[in-house]
Formats: structure tokens, C-alpha cells, sequence
């Protein structure tokens, strides 16, 4: 045993902060009984119990009454953080490459290590409920099911089950301002296309999430890109100046646990922004994909709830949430709901309505609810386990997001690392990651690197984060 | 009895042959026995035999051996045939209605008679084979499907049984030149992205499918109208003369069935316009989702099995031929294939794969084939009902097509009355039909419907088609 002290509980307490930085123990995790480790070391129940309290005060672990000592989640970032970035906002065409279709290709590939793509482990997900609920679904409501195109809208059910989760979430919506999509990169396909034409700018925070920008490009679109700050999002004084400045048609915000770098706009700075929008009657298409997936007490407000004139088109998906494999998102799009209807009308007809009834149905038991708690607990824990993880294989000089919420840690290494390097090389070795050069439109970000918490941390994870440890200071 | 001959068995022919006019006996049904008849009427069995021989020799009914007499179904179109129109080869922007809106929505309403969308009747589906496809998926795979982004190509096994299927329609293919879509719109919309760019101009057939104008519009694209024969489609001279003095992307044309003509070109046809286009460089998008509905002897040829260098976009769904609901297109996009999963990848990640694994497992099971023998039979005798009744109940100047498969009937009404107050009249008595207008992008066809065939044939659709009769002559 390597310790730093002469008192045993210390050494204990060394050792047993040692396994948590390492991931023998891993946030979350009870660690053993004061009886156990008596036992199992020799050591005295009351020696093992002053370590116990010695790691409390540490911040490295908690009592829970009845129960014993679990493994503390990080609430302080182990790393520095990241800077706001210098953007230069002018309007650009998006030029990217075809990473993103190896990224999620390789989601397919049960070899891969998948820290690039965001998607939720397998485990986290309610499989069991969801796949009861499919199976018990009667034959004559299959059936229509099967042999009807659905409402353009969406499922009823699934819209009027939405509708009331959206309860605060925005303003005295209904099932009748709900339209479903395929996933939530469809709904903000189909807003984009509602709000603006070929040729026109979109304003997007930068770093951005990839999608969005290809989206951008393939609409035949511009892209301006603000900075986002790691904390905190758009500063809404530069907002301001941006829209000023521009002849902009949109925005496109990612409101909570912004897509990389997992940062919430505080209510404040939304109103402000919001009302700087309506000023210059632009529309705020907003994504709220990760608004759930709070780690702290609350959810965060989004823009839809302040939104009093319609002109937010609010997007969000339980592809994060719940499961990707159903492929069920939706939007409010207030005043544009009719143009809205119209594309997805001629560009679908409508959507298969089974996949929302089996959502719907989760969503009326209640226990989507209960999910989210045991969710949003077990995302902080893994995000605490990588970012400790990072912390501890990464050079000293690397900086990292803490998020709040979402499953998303963006990292900056030193500038002389080039990110493309360093996906090649973890490709190469089964970790999928995502580099940050494809999330800007110009050349920022190539320093940096997105990873996915949403798997479940174990030591391959560990080891993945060690693996990717060792490619960047091989690169350093 | 109201007859025309002193004979007997005249008299029963007449009385029976008025029977089918009125719906009484539908094409594909069998007639009574002779027997049965001999007792109900006290005529000899000899002259009801006689009879049936004399309505067998007016092609009105056929004897099956060992089993009796049945009613034909139509060969010959009861009216005159509707002439090719003129349409002037200029590109225009499209200019529509929100009709199709109305239109589709109906759909969700049991009180209508659905004679204005292209949809098949749930007593042609195979429902319950379906749901119970649907319901034995192994809870493994079901939670599988549920928890996965579905590889961006699509559910692997449903592309493999696809790529069996289109032996013979296509030139070679395997799975992987297939990428599936939310139903064959959706195909066609990413065909259309894929090959043009807003401001580009797409030729047509007219009169088209409304959906076809509508996505063009959105797209932001022009459309060049070339018209089409009712019996044979697009002339190859006239398609070369519109491409060589216009500045063309891109083709969008119905193989089969023509959508609303219900024209089929023949293979001679097809291969010369096949070879103008690739001469002047412009890629085919072929939609072939009525192709497998023919109600000849032979699945007509489509563009695709003499397309050796990859520029034809092939481009079909499930909808009409098995189930509307599940929303199971795809498309074989040549060589444009990269570029087509780049802009799905970018719009919908990729689409729910339990629904594909349903038709799938279905077509595995043979059964599709067993299926389309039956349905093809029904839709046939369906659409001489149709026909039959339209000529009983319509004035005598009106002109309608007679389909060689699919499920639609295009009717041409004397030039005074506009099909849009047909229209209006029809909702509020709760029968809903395609106004011509909504075809075309000119003021063309406006005195012409579309008629849905894929509804069963009964009481309440003659009762249907006479309403409309009525509503037609009182406007007259």
C-alpha cells in the first residue's frame, strides 16, 4: 500500500480515492461495508469508518442514511475550462467532409468504442418496457395502424401525451400544435425549410453541432457563427451586434446542454435574446434535445416558454432520452405551423404512426418520469468517471467542458495537436470520437475533441480514455 | 321483367347484364348457380344455361370449369378515351392549392368515401399476417431496434429481399446499391435534392401526380410540363425536342400506371427516351410504385433493367401494393447513390427499422407474391365497377381512361364544368375525389377528376358514383 501518511485511515482513504480516479470505483457506486473492508483488510471497523468520513470531507464520496458510502459525482471540474473562442461572424458557405457518415456508421460496429457519436448505452435505455409495451398492442389497433397513413400531424395520442409534459415547457400549447417528425434533425430539417429559402443566412452558436451545419449547407443555406461560451452560451450583447450587422433569416440554438459544449443560457440572457429576435422579426428555431437531461434540480427554461408571438419553433426528440431506434421527434412550430404541414405533408405524407403509440403509452404509465431520475443520475456519474478519467490520461495542458447536463464533454488540447490526427489514429484502434474541426464551417476547433458520456463507464472505457491518452501525447 | 327479345334466355342475359351495370354482380364475382337460378325463377336449367352462354359471348361473364359462371372484368373502356392534351413546354413555378391537404386529412374520416386519395382498401391488405409478423419479432431483436440508430441505408434484411425482388427490374443490384426511405415521396423528395439545386428546372409528365408539383415547388425548383397519352405516356419526339430547347436537370417521371393517366409507355418507348436523356446527360427519376399492380399478364419493364451507366434514380414503396402505414420506400439511386445517404444522413439520421424488418420477414415468407396475384385480380375487377358505373351514371360526353394496373381512373368532363365545384359538392356529401387542377401548374384540367379504385366495390360506392353523376349533370 502506498500512502502519504502514517495515519492508516489516510492511507485507506489514499487507496480507496485511487480506485475512484482510476474507475475501480466509479460515481454512483456504493463502495463496500464498513464490516467488508474490516474484514477483507484486517483493519478496524472504526479505522475503516474515519476513512469513509475522511473521503466525505474530501468531496469524494456521500452517506446516504441505511445504506452506506457511495462514490461522490464530480460537481467541480477536475480540468481547466475552455475559453469563449473568437468567431469572426460573417456569413460563410459550410464546407465540410464525410466524417459524420463514418462516425454513425461505425455505430453499427459492436467492436467500436463509441465516444463519438452522442447516444445513450444500451443499459440506460427502458428496452424491456418499451419492447412490452410494442408487443401488447392489440391486433385491430396494429392493424389500422398498418393500413392507414397516419394523421400528417402525428399520432394523437403521442401528441396530446407531449402536449402534456410541454406544460410549462412553453406557452398553453395543445395536441393541435404538436407535429411529430422522424427524430429531431428532421424537425429542424422541416423548420429550416419553413423559415427560410436557398441563399439565405442562418445564425448558429459555434461550436455547432455537425449536423446542423451540413443540414445548413445541404439547404443551399449560409451559416454565421457566434461564439458560445463553455458556461453560460451567446452573449447577448455580441447577439445583438450579429443581427445587427446581418441580413439574418434564423436562428438555430441548441437552448440546453448545447451539442458540443454543453453549455445552458441562463434565463436572463434567453429572455434578452429572444426579445432581440422578435425586435428584428427574425425566428428562433429552437433544439431542446437535452433539456431532460438536467443534472441538477431543475430543468432549464427554454425559449419556447417566453415565447408569447409564436416565432419560436421549438424541436426536440426522445432519441436522447429515451430511444434512437424509434425515431420519434416533434416541433412546435407556432405561427408557421401551416407551411410547416405543408412540407412534411410532400415530402412524406405522413409518418408510421406505431412507434409514437408505444412512446405515447410510456408516456401515460408515468414512467417516463421515473426513467429520467434514474437517467439524468446515472449521466452525471459517467460524465463524473470520464472527466476524472481525462483528467488523469490526458496531458496537464488539456482543457475540458464539465457539463450540466446532456452527454457531452468537449475537450481542447494544445494547439498543436490536430483532432484529425488523433479520430485517425483511435479509429484505427476501435474508439470512435469526434474531431472538432467538422463543427465549425471554418477552421476553428481542430484542436479540439467531442466525447460521448452516455455509455457505460467500465474499465474498456477506462482503458479507451487511457488508449486516447497516450495517441495525443504521442502527437504532442 | 323489362326486356328486349321474346326469348327467355335473352331476357334473363339483359336482366343479369343490367345486374352488373348497377353493382349487383361485380366484376370477379361468381354468378348463381344454374340450379339455384332454375329454382328461384322456374326457368329451365337449359335456359339459364343459355343465357349465361349468351352473356359469355357479349365478354360480359366467363366460365370457369368445375366451378360456374363469373363476371368479367372490363377489357374494353365502356367511354371514349381521353385525347393528349396540349401543354405548353415552358418552365413555370408551381402554383397550388392547399387541396391535397384537405384531401389527405379525409383519409382519417370514416364517413367519407375515399375516391380522392391513391390508397388500397384495408379488406386488400394482409393485416392480419402482418401484425402477426409484427408481433412475433423476438423481444431481443424488437429491444435491438429500439435502442439503435438503424444503419443510414436502412434494416439490411429488408434491402437484401428488395434486391431479390428487383431482379429483372433493375440491371444487377445488391443490397447495397438500395437506401430506404419514409415511403417513396419521401425517395423521390431525396432523389430530387441529390441530382438539382433550387432554380433548376424538372421535367414531367402531365397531367402529374399534385404531390410531384407540390415537392418541386418546395424544393424551389422549376417544372417543364410534357404531356402524356393516356394509353402510352410521353412521346419520345416530343420529350427530345423539350430537352434539346430546354435547359433540363433532371426527369421525374411514373414508369407504370402513370399517376393520374394511368399510361404505361412500352419498352421501345422507354429505351429511346432512356437514351435521349443520357445523351444529353440528364439523370431519370423513375417512380415505379404502381409497377407490381398490373393487371395483364406481365409486370411491364421499367427504366431502370436497361440502365447500364447508373443515371436512373429507381424509386418505389410498399404503400400501395401491401400497407400505406408502414412507410416502407426506397430507392436505387445509381451512381448518385453517396450524395442521396449524405442529405438522408443529414435530414433523419435514419429511419425506425422495425417496420422494414416486418416486410421483410413478409417477403422472406413468399407471401408477397401469393398476395400481389390476389390484389392485382381485385383492383382489376374494382376498376371495371368503377368504370361500368361511371358509364351508367356520368353524361354521355364524358370520357374516362381504363387502367392497365394501379388503381386509378382519370376522367375528362365537358369542358363548362369545372372539377373544383364538383369537388366542393362531393366534400359536403362526404365523397372525396381529385380535382384535375391540382395536376398541372397551368390552368390545365380543369374539368377532370381522379378517381380511386383501391376501395372496395360495393353498394355505397355506385351509390357514390351516382352522386356524382348527379352533381355533374345538374352543373352542366
Amino acid at each position: 500500500m502506498t500512502t502519504s501518511s502514517n495515519f492508516r485511515y489516510v492511507a485507506l482513504a489514499d487507496e480507496i480515492q485511487n480506485g475512484i480516479m482510476k474507475g475501480t470505483f466509479s460515481a454512483g457506486e456504493k463502495l463496500p461495508s464498513l464490516r467488508k473492508l474490516h474484514l477483507q483488510l484486517g483493519l478496524s471497523v472504526s479505522t475503516v469508518h474515519q476513512a469513509y468520513i475522511e473521503l466525505e470531507k474530501r468531496g469524494r464520496v456521500e452517506a446516504k442514511e441505511k445504506s452506506g458510502f457511495y462514490v461522490k459525482a464530480l460537481i467541480k471540474n477536475p480540468l481547466g475550462k475552455p475559453a469563449r473562442e473568437k468567431v469572426s461572424a460573417k456569413p460563410c458557405r459550410v464546407l465540410i467532409n464525410d466524417l459524420a457518415k463514418t462516425i454513425v456508421n461505425s455505430l453499427q460496429s459492436k467492436k467500436m468504442l463509441q465516444l463519438g457519436a452522442a447516444v445513450p448505452s444500451k443499459v440506460l435505455m427502458p428496452l424491456k418496457q418499451l419492447s412490452r409495451i410494442m408487443k401488447s398492442i392489440p391486433a385491430a389497433s396494429l392493424q389500422d395502424h398498418i393500413s392507414n397513413y397516419d394523421s400528417f400531424a402525428g399520432n394523437i395520442n403521442f401528441r396530446e401525451q407531449i402536449s402534456k409534459r410541454m406544460i410549462g415547457s412553453a406557452c398553453s400549447i395543445s395536441a393541435e400544435d404538436i407535429i411529430t417528425t422522424n427524430g429531431c434533425l428532421d424537425a429542424v430539417s422541416l423548420c429550416l425549410r419553413t423559415v427560410a429559402d436557398p441563399g439565405d443566412t442562418i445564425l448558429i452558436e459555434s461550436p455547432a453541432f455537425h449536423c446542423f451545419l451540413q443540414l445548413i449547407e445541404d439547404l443551399n443555406m449560409y451559416v454565421i457563427e457566434i461564439p458560445g461560451c463553455p458556461e453560460d452560451g451567446i452573449d447577448p450583447k455580441v447577439f445583438e451586434k450579429t443581427i445587427s450587422n446581418n441580413k439574418i433569416k434564423a436562428c438555430l440554438l441548441n437552448s440546453n446542454f448545447q451539442n458540443p459544449l454543453g453549455s445552458v443560457m441562463s434565463k436572463d440572457n434567453k429572455a434578452k435574446i429572444l426579445k432581440i429576435a422578435k425586435t428584428h422579426k427574425i425566428p428562433i428555431i429552437e433544439d431542446d434535445i437535452y433539456g431532460d437531461l438536467f443534472y441538477g434540480d431543475k430543468r432549464p427554461v427554454t425559449f419556447k416558454s417566453m415565447d408569447k408571438d409564436g416565432m419560436v419553433l421549438y424541436c426536440s426528440s426522445f432519441s436522447k432520452a429515451l430511444a434512437p431506434g424509434l425515431r420519434t421527434g416533434w416541433t412546435v412550430p407556432g405561427i408557421y405551423k401551416d407551411e410547416l404541414i405543408r412540407l412534411k405533408l410532400n415530402t412524406v405524407i405522413s409518418n408510421s404512426g406505431i412507434n409514437q403509440a408505444v412512446v405515447a403509452q410510456f408516456l401515460k404509465s408515468g414512467a417516463y418520469d421515473r426513467h429520467l431520475r434514474q437517467l439524468r443520475n446515472r449521466l452525471k456519474n459517467q460524465a463524473s468517471a470520464m472527466a476524472i478519467s481525462i483528467s488523469k490520461h490526458f496531458p496537464p495542458d488539456t482543457k475540458i467542458t464539465f457539463p450540466k447536463g446532456g452527454m457531452l464533454i468537449w475537450i481542447v488540447l494544445n494547439k498543436r495537436i490536430n483532432s484529425l490526427d488523433v479520430y485517425q489514429k483511435a479509429y484505427e484502434r476501435n474508439i470512435s470520437i469526434l474531431p472538432g474541426i467538422i463543427c465549425s464551417s471554418s477552421e476553428k476547433y481542430k484542436n479540439c475533441l467531442r466525447i460521448n458520456c452516455g455509455i457505460k463507464w467500465n474499465q474498456r472505457v477506462d482503458d479507451g480514455i487511457k488508449t486516447l491518452g497516450k495517441i495525443i501525447k504521442a502527437l504532442s
